[in-house]
């Protein structure tokens, strides 16, 4: 056969899940877990969601069952639309896309708005599913450092001019790894250089949701200039990433050519689902599942702060986020995450290596401790583990 | 803004909706509807869903609420495989991709295997929606000619030898729209010419489940030289649509690229619906099921045919369905079956002109009926309203 040969070589250029690692490091027992950046299995909506979904089912079979719209059901385009209003951002039903997961979102944005070779600007550190769906596109990234108000616009500026790029994406709110918000200051900056040089900007936003301490921040959509920004959204951290749902919100015209690219990829997203979360925001359960995920992730985070300000050697610094699921620690120079992280495994904690969020994967000396899924009363003896590793390294 | 001349213009290669052309037609008030190939609502499996999925969450909430495995989840992909090796065509999970539906599954191996320009034959007629999507990969198509037997395979020699096509595409089973099976020789003849030729074969199996008379067909996979099938079925027809889940069957290396790419798209398959069906089929629920769906959607074939019989003027033909939703008739020459619909819809039945159904829509003498979804005791009575539009326009 010849055939296998025909094969597109694309899936090479593909990083190696991260995920992966961390589970097979955290197979073992007694091992405290600061890998995944994944919600608490104990916090997922089980009830509220096999309520609906029995609701759905029984009053709605017909309509639940057959094919939902290509764009989305139109009952959750519009309660997301009055949603993204409400945080300032004027928003129809018809700017709303319902996809499968930020992760699909992402897809079919670099599906319509890239070619291979084009340069797409990226955070340092960024998301690093967002770089492998890049490489999948054969997009060239070019990273952007960031401080604690986000982009660093002014370098930001250059590489615009200088690359070219087609396409800016970051994670305006409740960043991963670092944890921290944009600040208003570089978001209107950011939004200036959108314009200047004509280029859209992706902001993928899972966790702003997860607001712990602080006023929420502006929406990028809600500035002026916002016409470039297509922003990406998931119910994968506030509900459950298996529902596999998400959106994406984006001036009319592009939604359209978003849409064609969602139905080219699988036609539509799954409907009883989409009623399902439809009746939990609606009917109210959703907010309230909210509220009780920020007090017990605020709760996680404290611990987090205070065991990592008790605890750890002289000479680490960490962000101090508002919400989301991250700390992200900064080693001294010349220490390699990745040799402490083989020393944290065998004292039984286990978190991801900076490198990973890196597009060059050049970075050594930083750790992102994800405290979402680590038990609450685990926190502080987790801390102490990976204190004792950096003791070691250090 | 230049950014939106960036958008790729492969949208503006697809073919309009069939089904949404279909819906526009069939809102008018006592419509009988012929048309899209749904399954009947009044069929599906709403309380099994319902039972499956409190279960799912409720005993398995941390499990099923967490991203499934890229490829499915497992059980599932186990099941499927346990069955079509029951079928004749041995299958290990490792054989097995759950997609969400066949249309993903189309998707992914177009993506995998297909460049543009590359040449993609099908059968005349064919599935409408895989037309849109190699249409999509900027394929060219090719159409070979069916009989009662299926596919001309003499003539697909031909188009082998002559084009160089990298993938061949049919619907073996219960043919969309023809209704028909492809018989054992030209299923043989098939997989020679595929070896022959170093070409693999897509094959597309939505409906073979659904079988009303005589014997199954032998599975591809189950004959001498099915290295080169990849085989996509899914729950559609015989569980629902809006639950967007289906599987690919194929050789373990064509799988493991096929998975990469539906990674690529949208990192894995609904969690709660793949446990969900996979407790459906463990438990026999699903089997039930298909037993209660083939005694209804026999019903209404056979009412189909015999109103056809009856009440159809000379000099029309069609299929003799052994199961599937179609049935696919063939007026006079010089007859246009654009023109019969518009009498129809005056009349107040509407179905699907065959021009959808061939790649360069210049074949205007077909009709297909969808029974599936028309009330069983409404069938005579449309039939008696298509009889009518026919004698005006014959």
């Amino acid at each position: 056969m010849n055939w296998e040969s025909l094969i597109t070589e694309r899936a090479k250029h593909m990083v190696p899940s991260v995920a992966a690692e961390i589970i097979r490091l955290s197979s073992g027992h007694d091992v405290i877990s600061f890998g995944g950046g994944m919600p608490d299995p104990a916090l997922y909506p089980a009830i509220e969601l096999q309520e609906m979904l029995a609701r759905v089912l029984t009053q709605e079979t017909a309509q639940s069952l057959t094919y939902a719209p290509v764009g989305g059901f139109d009952g959750l385009r519009q309660l997301l639309a009055q949603r993204a209003s409400a945080e300032g951002a004027p928003t129809l039903a018809e700017n709303v896309l319902i996809v499968n997961g930020a992760y699909q979102g992402i897809s079919v944005v670099a599906e319509v708005l890239l070619s291979p070779g084009d340069i797409v600007i990226v955070e340092e550190p960024t998301f690093s599913g967002a770089l492998e769906i890049f490489a999948k596109h054969q997009s060239r990234v070019v990273g952007v450092p960031t401080d604690e108000q986000g982009i660093r616009t002014d370098m930001l500026e250059e590489q615009l001019a200088r690359t070219g790029a087609k396409l800016i994406y970051l994670m305006p709110n409740k960043h991963n790894p670092l944890g921290i918000d944009m600040s208003l200051e570089r978001r209107r900056a950011l939004l200036g250089l959108c314009s200047q040089f004509g280029v859209p900007v992706l902001t993928d936003d899972p966790y702003g949701a997860l607001r712990y301490f602080g006023e929420p921040p502006v929406p990028l959509r809600a500035l002026e200039g916002s016409e470039a920004v297509i922003a990406v959204s998931t119910f994968s951290k506030t509900i459950a990433p298996g529902i596999r749902l998400g959106w994406l919100e984006a001036p009319k015209a592009i939604v359209e050519r978003l849409t064609l690219a969602k139905k080219d990829s699988d036609r539509s997203a799954n409907n009883p689902m989409q009623r399902a979360v439809y009746h939990m925001i609606r009917d109210g359960a959703f907010d309230r599942h909210l509220a009780n995920l920020v007090e017990n992730y605020r709760q996680k985070l404290d611990y987090t702060l205070t065991a990592l300000q008790d605890l750890l050697p002289d000479g680490i610094v960490w962000t101090k986020p508002s919400g989301g699921f991250f700390v992200w620690l900064t080693l001294p120079e010349g220490i390699d995450a990745q040799e402490v992280l083989e020393r944290s495994v065998e004292r039984g904690v286990v978190f991801t290596a900076g490198a990973h969020f890196f597009p060059a994967k050049n970075r050594r000396n930083n750790i992102r401790l994800a405290f979402s899924q680590t038990p609450t009363e685990r926190i502080r003896e987790g801390v102490q583990r990976l204190a004792a590793a950096l003791g070691e390294v250090m």
